[in-house]
């Protein structure tokens, strides 16, 4: 299980104010913090008006690789700040996101092609998302339909199955499945990822939903998530869950990760079934 | 998701005293709360001596039944304790357990079928736990021709496809939930139980092992499980996965439940991602 560290975003009150103020203090801690946490990308969003968000951008990448160095995933559906973006990156970067609109890919395919990078494709159109699995993955044949026009390799491919609100549809997180198993099937090469916290909104207790969906998720096949790497408790869940799906041989993750207190925040209740 | 309630298990100390001393206050409070925790069966077992036990089941059978009003789960291997117990039924117990065992099946199945009962099938032989999924089945096999011979519905029996320790091999888990598929794929209408703690023997953590074992064997189709009731973080694991499997129309049980305060103690942390 991989994560795209979600915290340097620009939609977030704190980080905005960073990004504005041309704080490099608080951006390198957020991206120091999250590499220490385990993440495989940071996330780079500037949440900006698109005039001032190429620039932006190169900001952010390059306070971002002052500090780290690992890959980033450009969060934007603008080409410009997309394209500026990339060339300020030091390793090919990952591109968030396309989905099956025709100029977003028009716009957007170039630039992943010329780059090489990885890009996440969201299973829907341009503006609805098909409340079926059947619907997202006639929208996922779209995209690669596109995707390979433009000599995009399938391995290079991320699909979001789209993770939607379970208080509104009670199917949501079996569609998500349904779907993601669907395209595994259709396109043995693609990879997934998703985002989480939708699925719990409306609802209480919503990080333990979020937890138990990820978990759900990781059996039906998703190999990545844009999530907060400094979550313990959805690390935890991660761990254990690896361990269970028999991908932690001789369990060294896991007990290094108890010695390292990784699991203490699940540590409450832990000994209960060993009477 | 049904639970068997394990409380009520000579093997545990308190239990064990309880039984010899025949004290009825400490069994009846046991069977009470288990049953106003949501348990569909309490499992009895009396732990005693083979001469002792069918009196002792009696014994708990009529102090359980004084008290509560579910099906019992009469958890023996004597056939002679068994008969006596089950004529003390007052509701169509099930009978936990047989295998693939000769003796055990000539002692038992005539009891399973003279009286309708239920009864829980372990994947195995007499001795040996099969390693592999493909050995579990050729014991399921072998145990489905003999309750068929016996006119036993398949829809009466609850295979246990048995959780192994992962520490010791990794792919336990997965084991198990391949050994489900497979099973279900041959037999239909069978049913499903477990029981879940032997999966964290010899680690850390294991509450929380167990938990997020049987999210991830729900989602494979376990459809029960002897488990302890009262433990609240199970209950939370249980209602969340339900949820998120569909199978929780309008999230009514879930929100309902977060109302009652049984998913108090994984609040923590709980809106965390709601940012």
């Amino acid at each position: 299980m991989k994560i795209i560290g979600e915290k340097i975003n620009g939609t977030r009150k704190r980080v905005k104010q960073a990004i504005s103020e041309k704080d490099a203090g608080f951006i390198e801690n957020l991206a120091k913090q999250q590499v220490a946490a385990g993440s495989s990308w940071l996330d780079l969003n500037a949440g900006t008006h698109p005039e001032d968000e190429p620039g932006d951008m190169i900001w952010l990448v390059e306070t971002v690789q002052a500090v780290v160095d690992i890959p980033l995933c450009l969060d934007s559906a603008n080409p410009r700040a997309l394209s500026a973006a990339i060339k300020a990156t030091a390793k090919t970067p990952m591109i968030n996101s396309i989905n099956g609109e025709k100029e977003r890919l028009e716009g957007i395919l170039p630039l992943v092609a010329e780059y090489n990078c990885e890009v996440i494709a969201l299973a829907m159109g341009g503006v609805l998302i098909p409340e079926t699995c059947e619907g997202r993955l006639e929208e996922v044949h779209n995209i690669l339909e596109a995707t390979r026009r433009a000599g995009i390799p399938d391995n290079r491919i991320y699909i979001d199955p789209l993770v939607m609100t379970i208080s509104t549809n009670i199917k949501s997180a079996v569609i998500f499945f349904d779907t993601l198993k669907a395209v595994r099937q259709a396109y043995p090469e693609v990879h997934f990822t998703a985002g989480l916290s939708n699925i719990s909104f409306g609802l209480p207790v919503r990080s333990y939903i979020n937890r138990t969906f990820l978990i759900l998720a990781m059996q039906a096949g998703l190999e990545s998530a844009i999530c907060d790497p400094l979550d313990k408790e959805l690390k935890a869940a991660i761990l254990t869950t690896e361990l269970l799906l028999g991908k932690d041989p001789y369990c060294m993750n896991f007990t290094q990760s108890y010695r390292e207190g990784i699991l203490d925040m699940v540590k409450n209740n832990g000994g209960k079934n060993a009477e």
